[in-house]
């Protein structure tokens, strides 16, 4: 069916796309509002989209899946240069736009029709200047800050090494203050000492922050930053007693150049350490600065945050694709005579795919909500309160865990939902999901993390044992002492009641298990060490607890003022929500509540016609999501639901079908098949 | 440390590896021939990889990772060349290797270490031979077998269309007699038409099998294969109606040039339609061969076999690397002044990965057991005996879906396992996480397999409620009439039970909501179609008690006559996985069997000590599988356990790397730093 567009453009719709939005019965724009915060920000997101992409400038000529990676790295840079010129010179100066950051979502959603992996200068954007922003005196923000946001330098983050990840205290990289010269000399002393993984630092940053073991006056002070020139501003030629380069192919984020970098007893000025929180004297007397310790959690919980964010969107990307697919996908005849229905109608698909829209949704609002604590939590912090602090590290540590683990997991079943076709990379499913697999170990490794919140919860459960007071999203850890198990109320209430009453007996077991080896005669560390498997269970019913909470009170309450049929199906996919993890944990549920075998009846019936209520909104809740087709880059999410057209045009891009018969053929296979070789 | 090897080469070993392989408690050669099904064969395995790898001609100079698409599918040609040379001329006559067959699993082994992803002739190696083997009139193979195991022809097997997959019947290229001429003529009808997907069809191969409509005189008589040549033997060129070509980059295989083929009104000889099973008269007449439909499915049970066997060997390939890399790796300092621990210490990380070593014998004795039903099933047909098909095609569906699904989630556990260093091109995980988890689509979708064990299962539940007797994997059924719940027994044989409950139990549970919705006046089908996401999960609960049962008698009997060391190890593996299920499956135990939260207690804590008693053996049992360094082809994985030498060894090789400036600086960064861009 041809549809008008709105600049006087004539497009072909699927026919099967254009039913769908027609039984569509909720106002798709106003859901786009609440997704997006508010019309306002809805109106400035599509400015940004329209300066950014409408010139087609973010798309290649030759798909960069063509390219060998050297290629792609350089089209990287040269796309990257484009991009950022747009940030700097079209939007960061824009009326209502000073305040978005480098950093901002609205960025990271072009960045995606820009980049099918991403730019190398990422890690300038997410890293290099929020350190700077951080760490730095107002001097040295003077120095560095304009020189950065003016890309006059380009940097990036150095912190671990082949041997060192996650336990930052182990790295070995040293800096040792010369009082004689006033500088510092940065050494890589051993081959896992050796810098490894930050973006962009193999080929194309000339300045990068790093992070390395102090020592002055003979005495190591622990892990600090400096910033530390490694090329030459003029050639780029890397500088003496500096080795650096990019560190090989990855699963995804190729044209990132992650690199590697060894230093030879590297000289950089003492004024290169960055001294916001800690001082080196000219003498080479180490000055501690009096802060909370604990501020430098500030940038670690905020980057949790925006990840969060943006794995809802990379998972929104996904189940718009699969949806949409699955409305023009036929399949199969299970009665004779009747055509092949669409494969969105099957109710195992269904079963697929509308958790991931309401698991987009629910971290969105966890996300926005979790954003608003930490901003929060930063005021308070600045009136010296500090006392909200670990539950909002405990937090951000869990939801990282738990939202990057999830989006990973949905997105690859919106590729298999997509079957064959999903694995295709012009579906772009197999790249969304090589990059948001990434995330579920980089800024924290999904174990460690959820054993970080697990400390805070044994802390939690010890003071509610005393009977003392503790922070809002733990309240619920209090009932666990309650003798008698309430009776089941299948209500979206009362299955996040019983959640929390799940993530209570949990921790409450955890507790009993570190008590029971202590008894034994363990200390706490070991009986802590024994229960890890526990504790990580523990924080994650924990955190899902807290998403069960913050999507249904958020869905409320960002529905307030909405019309009744918006109001409706954000509520449906809340409840799905809930009525899906009910049955996804049976276990839990009659392990710790009163769930009976007759109410897990219930719960599946309801969840079954909870799939067919939604069924007839499915792909207006994608849209809603709107996502520009740049931005998605995928032959079968497109708007237009041309899917086996654009296979066929994406095919035949390949430099393989430029010629008939490829020259292996004659040098190689001939030969053989004539038993010439 | 160093260790002198066979050839009186030394290697360099790491120290934490050597003190691993000093603590190992069992004869690990031992433990080798049984995975290998008996010492015979694991010397000839041994001998096939001397003669095809010593030589070192399966590795590349530059690795493939730094080639652009089009330059890796001309190595991966040179390469199959190569591979397939020894193959034919040194391996087939081999004594003792006759019966091997091109598919065998040792030459899958082998082919591992030359293609990072595959050869462009998987597909003539593993489809083309077999089906002209099994659907050729004698005087039809006696023409193309010897062509084809010869390669004086290359070909593929092409039955998917860009718009029809998994629905044969649905497939829409028509092959259209034509009495005049004595011809079929092929044609592609429509866009959704176009053949898409088959290995090797896009440049590589000048024949193939075609599945199509088969029309004559004005009848369809539905889908039917034809051998079909679409290049020219000496110029390789495409022949006239046809239009051939690559269908473009994927998630994984992309050395593996699948393609697309298009028909314009393209004639083939009658002699060409492969007649095993129907033919085509010269007049047009249509005769159909008696003989058991049910026949054909004697492939596509042959390749799940294959299959899941195939999945096992590339679980045991990821748990290698990681363990090993977990023996190598430090991490943190859970007591202060002490050495950071080998991550392998940490309870969390053998929780990741001992179950990945138990799930690889489990799927590895599995998938041999199922193998040995095939064939007896095979002979039973020879015989005229058809009633156990039915099972084995239950058997092999949901064997194939939940291995590959199981394959895919432990490969990812394993690479998650390695932390960020996991997600390196070098460490392989992520290559073979590409290319196992494309098997849980290809050859029968997960949902859809699972799907037609539960038509089997439900016809089963039939069978039983009428007290009839049944096959004796569904043997089980009979005792969900049982009124009382038994007392919970927490021995192997107890748990195997227990989940063989499970299944009865969610059987019945469907069942029950099938006869539901018919009552409320649903027809069957749509009754059925209603109750598919339980009835997957009750496939997926009957296949889990299979592998249950299977692992454990074979177990027990494969090591009758072994050391009491290797049969305890052997042992405790298995009863680890039982107890791993039983943790991960509480829910299902709570609703169908008496399991109490005393159990569930004693369960963790024997799960948690059987860790603990597997953790010294860990390396050992890696070092069992026995898979050469080429073969793993890991930079975290190898034997000596060199990982951070390695992983810079195979960043130095990066093209990019080989100038100290990339031209990228100069044409696009620089300018742009300088605000001239």
């Amino acid at each position: 069916m041809k549809i008008k567009m709105l600049a006087g453009k004539t497009i072909e719709i699927n026919v099967d796309l254009v039913k769908e939005r027609a039984k569509c019965n909720f106002n798709i724009r106003e859901v786009t509002h609440i997704l997006d915060g508010g019309e306002k920000n809805t109106i400035q997101r599509k400015k940004i989209e329209d300066i950014s992409l409408n010139d087609g400038q973010s798309r290649d000529v030759i798909p960069e899946e063509y390219l060998s990676p050297k290629e792609r790295y350089e089209n990287a840079v040269k796309k990257s240069c484009i991009y950022a010129r747009i940030i700097k010179t079209e939007l960061m100066n824009m009326t209502g736009l000073e305040t978005l950051g480098f950093n901002s979502p609205v960025f990271r959603r072009i960045a995606d029709a820009y980049f099918k992996e991403v730019t190398p200068l990422l890690a300038h954007f997410g890293m290099f200047v929020p350190t700077i922003m951080g760490q730095c005196t107002p001097e040295q923000l003077a120095h560095w800050l304009p020189r950065a946001l003016n890309f006059e330098i380009v940097g990036t983050y150095v912190q671990t090494e082949l041997g060192h990840g996650t336990f930052i205290r182990g790295l070995e990289t040293t800096a040792t203050y010369d009082p004689q010269t006033e500088e510092f000399v940065l050494h890589s002393p051993t081959l896992s000492s050796y810098k490894w993984w930050a973006g962009g630092l193999g080929k194309t940053v000339n300045y990068c922050v790093v992070v390395a073991q102090l020592y002055t006056k003979g005495v190591c002070h622990g892990v600090h930053t400096f910033i530390v020139q490694i090329r030459d501003e003029e050639t780029h030629m890397p500088l003496p007693g500096i080795r650096v380069g990019d560190i090989g192919p990855k699963m995804g984020y190729n044209t990132g150049d992650n690199g590697f970098l060894v230093f030879n007893h590297h000289r950089i000025p003492r004024e290169n350490m960055m001294m916001k929180n800690a001082q080196v004297l000219k003498d080479g007397t180490y000055v501690k600065v009096a802060r909370h310790e604990k501020l430098t959690y500030g940038t670690m919980v905020y980057v949790r945050v925006m990840l969060v964010n943006e794995m809802a969107f990379n998972l929104a990307k996904a189940v718009t694709i699969a949806v949409r697919y699955s409305a023009v996908r036929r399949q199969s005849q299970p009665k004779p005579n009747q055509p092949e229905p669409q494969v969105l109608d099957y109710l195992t698909q269904q079963h697929k795919l509308f958790i991931c829209i309401a698991t987009a949704h629910a971290l969105q609002f966890t996300s926005d909500w979790l954003y608003k604590t930490f901003t929060s939590v930063l005021a308070d912090i600045r009136d010296d309160k500090i006392d909200t602090l670990p539950e909002l590290h405990a937090l951000s540590s869990c939801l990282k865990a738990i939202c990057t683990s999830d989006c990973a997991a949905f997105i690859e079943i919106c590729r298999f939902a997509c079957g064959g076709h999903g694995y295709m990379a012009s579906s772009n499913l197999s790249m969304i999901y090589s990059y948001v697999s990434a995330t579920r170990t980089y800024e924290g490794d999904y174990t460690v993390l959820l054993l970080q919140t697990a400390r805070f919860l044994v802390k939690a459960w010890e003071q509610v044992e005393k009977r003392r007071p503790v922070t809002s999203t733990i309240s619920y850890l209090s009932h666990a002492f309650d003798k008698l198990k309430k009776p089941w109320d299948g209500s979206n209430e009362g299955i996040i009641r019983a959640f929390q009453r799940v993530a209570a007996g949990k921790i409450s077991a955890c507790i009993n298990c570190i008590r029971y080896h202590q008894k034994s005669g363990k200390d706490f560390e070991d009986a802590w060490q024994l229960t890890t498997i526990q504790l990580v269970a523990a924080a994650e019913a924990h955190c899902r607890a807290v998403i069960y909470d913050t999507y249904y009170n958020e869905t409320i309450r960002l529905t307030a003022s909405s019309s009744p049929n918006v109001k409706s199906v954000m509520e449906q996919l809340c409840t799905l929500y809930l009525l899906y993890w009910s049955l996804e944990r049976t276990g839990d549920l009659l392990r710790f509540t009163s769930l009976s075998e007759k109410d897990i009846f219930d719960l599946q019936q309801r969840y079954e016609k909870m799939l067919a209520v939604i069924r007839p909104n499915a792909v207006g809740l994608v849209d809603a999501f709107d996502i520009r087709d740049e931005i998605l880059n995928s032959t079968l999410g497109a708007y237009d639901g041309r899917v086996y057209e654009r296979l066929m045009e994406e095919a035949l891009k390949s430099p393989l079908n430029a010629e008939p018969v490829n020259s292996s053929f004659h040098k190689h296979l001939k030969p053989f098949m004539q038993g010439k070789l």
